[in-house]
């Protein structure tokens, strides 16, 4: 909603100064499809670029902070953001799996999402690249026969 | 398919006996709507419970067997099973936290599934109790600009 | 709407003041995925806690108590809250079964949701666990032929 | 799958010896409609009315059997047997009360549908009629912060 | 959205005075959950019940009124209100049959839905219940070749 | 599935005779668009029209007597067949507004779709014109409070 | 938006005066079901009927004037108003058979829907009937090798 | 489903003599997407192109004429193939329009889809380029009061 | 929503004047189903033609300007505007193929869209023809084993 | 399917030696998650690791040789498989934005989907890196006026 509301009023912006969205690219150095989507709020500006594009554009101060801010990407036909997207991939991919696996070690049951934690570290790979580690923890809960 | 095939299986024989479910759940000793559970393939019998519905109902071996396997729980309407379900559960309650999270932890970007690994753990809670530690690991990537 | 409002109002507030969810977090003393859900709606805080957060970013009163209210949560993609979605899942893994079971029982109809009570109770198991004894009582209508 | 076949055998044969739905309603003494929804595995015959379609129709045994079998009735578009769907009706019309009563008795949390069993009861109301038990029970499960 | 708002305020009143359902309940002397239900409103109180209420909690005299008019109950999951869902089981359950009997009756064609009257009248059953009569008169069109 | 064999062996054989769909209409004396939804199995031809296309596609005789039998149209996308689609644009249409006179008529409640009946009759309305009347009845269900 | 709008309005002025739909239907001279639907927007008055309507119940001029407008029926569950429902229809059951023809006359490709114009006509037909008579004419474009 | 079976022993063929789609793109001349598309059934080979293909594959008389049929593409996610997707596109963007000009046109009602033809010509545009029209034409039906 | 403003309000102005499309039409010159499609913001004016409807209904210049300004076309039914349909419909038609070229060129893995970069130009095709090229260029990941 | 086939093959050759997934990971020297997918079809061995799962599970060659393929990741709930996910990831996030500046660049129209090429090529990135390019070149199509 916000989003949308921010989208309007740079849009209305840029036509009223009969500007296009390649001049806001020049001012900006950058290629104008990454400006749009920037514009779009489906990637970021710098804060210096922001700075830029407000002024071209006499954007008011909370409009040119949210220019640089963390874009939530959800224009997807009828999907998630990517972020999110690659957690249901991986439910996905390796979903039948796990369950597969849990029978093996555990039995017939579930992991608990209501006794559960979920913890986030930044670790690095044996690349040296920065990788991202996501921890589930969560009761196992055994299937009650009656 | 196949689990669709037993069940179809299965039915015809107690029907062919003039057995209803209730007789079945006499001889086993649990609740008809347990038992109907198992036979329709939602849950397990034991290996034992199998042997006595398969002398009653003359099923062959094979049908026998899979009475106390593991079973895979889909006949949830327009969902999952219950295990992959769980996972679904965490993305849709932890998901945009995980996002907000990274983008402070890490900056503009996600966490690949493709360069990735997952491991699944039986560990021991504070109260003695087992858990199930899922560990996801992918590498970040950063969102180009161009 | 009244969530996405209370997570609109309080997320301005903490970017305003330039804080992090970890800075939040550590004035709570819990893990920031956790505080990140609850400021999302999707957990609660204790009153005391959410003091501290109204506190800490000068939030009004209305808002500090709707923080350890129970929260309804609704973020799952395509999927009701979890409450309700075990409510579901026993309609899955049990309504075909009950279905059968009735049949034998009543003969060709169903239980009416209209001439219908429920009722709720809170009762303790084998092992004194806590249990939710919920008791759904309809008429019984039989199918007519014509 | 196998109701398709029945429906399909049972088409073929009555096509086979020129006979209208109305001519076999004439010999079974219902109504068309009644009678084209019972050859279509939506609704049952008794067992005299079946084999006297049967023999108006020269159908094999087995399939005469099946026409006074309950029938599940799933030709609804987008939708569950009728059965079923009062189930999913009593989760629309009571879930989020259930869940609020539940939130004031018990807490933030779920009915296990893991640990959990459901029974069924023929009982009679107040007013002399059948009427239909069921009791689901469930373990408590609060949800862990962290 | 006219009961979003009614449900929202009655609760922002209750919630006001510190009071839970269960108290209401009891000056109403019915079930939490069905009082619940029509605080939510999926069921209703009798005016009197709904005047008491009004009186516990300071409604405005529109919300009282509302507390006793026949609810609208669309909670139901991705479904419709249970008055409309019958009709929909009724296509859903005879569509095919009546289309094959129309086939018989008229040839190759369609009621038509624009030429077209319903009535629904209130007549007595056999049993002497009241039962509710709706008749569908469309005019028939044939399938035209060229 | 029958629709579909039908549809593949009618344009194997024509397919196999090197003949455009054109060569076929010129045989039946019909517009080539009207003969390929023929074919399709979404119009029937007349009983001498198919013999005329079973001569010139040498088709055996089942399948000469399908081509002039009710058509049951499904290829729509996502929708089901024209005659039950009217019956649901009924609801739609006429859905809330039957609702609200039987709540003024009866109170709070649904017509049953399980004690109920359907009838079916050809009348003539005041134009002459042929008329499809569909009577529907069902006991009333009153909403029991708790 | 607007439709909902008047509807409630009306409504509330109906509800205020403490008058039935059939109160409205009786000035009218109109059966209930057709009051009702007109009244929510789906069927439309005469500008008689309108202001006799408007009379009763102290409408406001705009409203009154809505009434006889001419309404686009959207109220239809998961489905388009009638009018672009059928040319839906047509797609469905034509589409096929439409592509089979043109792939005989003009090759493999498609009918542009960009280099493209529509026209509507009324004619008279044979019987000296009004008809509707819709002419598509797009540019065929041949489908690119590479 | 035939286009399934091609498609599969195409690939089987192929994979047996250890070719890559290069290696036949190579032998027909073109791009290797395109061949995997041709190959995929979602292009067409011409009919020298084919039997080049067959002769590289040592595939059946049958599988090569198939090559140099005309695609049916179905590929698309949740969508129709591109020639009916450009008709439904035509209703969506020009569906509300017509009906608003219908109204002004005939009054409040619909064009039927049953006493209805459809034509399709072959017609020269202004620029000389080949164009395709087709022609809808149905009798028009008025709603009626009652 | 902003469209949907200006759709309403122009519908207004043209009502509250008294004036049909077809007037409308007249006035710029065109087919009344063209203009229609304008004035709902499906198709756009030249500049002229707006100013000339804007003096027909007496529109504020705001309205003026928006009528010629690039449409979005978004009124289909279920699906996105015809720009980025082609864009989804080339996926449908050449993903697979896509994959399967990129697993014999790369190996098994995807083409990041996060580490990406898309271009836009105008081309001149080898007929003269005007031509849009879209480069999408992603870095390779391959899939990780462990 | 022909996955399902050699998934539910290769389970049952296990199952039939009695043998767990970690069993046949210790063979390998991999993961048991990682193995599972592999088995599931989610994944690919080495063509050395293929051979040992045979030899182990005694299964014949064509089945050995699958498990090295390159897999088609399909059991994504509701999503197509993560190579086709990423291209509609792109429309998604790239798609509004590309049509804006089309529309600058070019003025109302769309690009042919059918008058197009595509094109793939294997290119190295400024950082060393493997990065696939995809270059997407079709006809402007200007819409047209009437």
């Amino acid at each position: 909603m916000e989003k949308e509301a921010i989208r309007s009023k740079v849009k209305a912006a840029r036509l009223g100064k009969k500007l296009t969205i390649a001049d806001v690219a020049k001012v900006v150095g950058k290629n104008p499809t990454f400006v749009a989507a920037a514009l779009n709020g489906n990637h970021r500006l710098t804060p210096d670029e922001a700075v830029k594009v407000g002024q071209l554009l006499d954007l008011d101060n909370e409009i040119v902070q949210s220019l640089s801010r963390f874009p939530v990407r959800t224009d997807l036909p009828n999907m998630t953001d990517p972020f999110k997207y690659r957690l249901l991939e991986i439910v996905g991919l390796y979903g039948d799996s796990l369950r597969e696996v849990a029978n093996e070690m555990f039995g017939d049951g579930i992991m608990s999402a209501i006794d559960f934690t979920v913890d986030m570290e930044k670790v690095t790979g044996s690349q040296g690249e920065t990788r991202c580690k996501i921890t589930l923890n969560g009761k196992w809960l055994e299937y009650k026969t009656f």
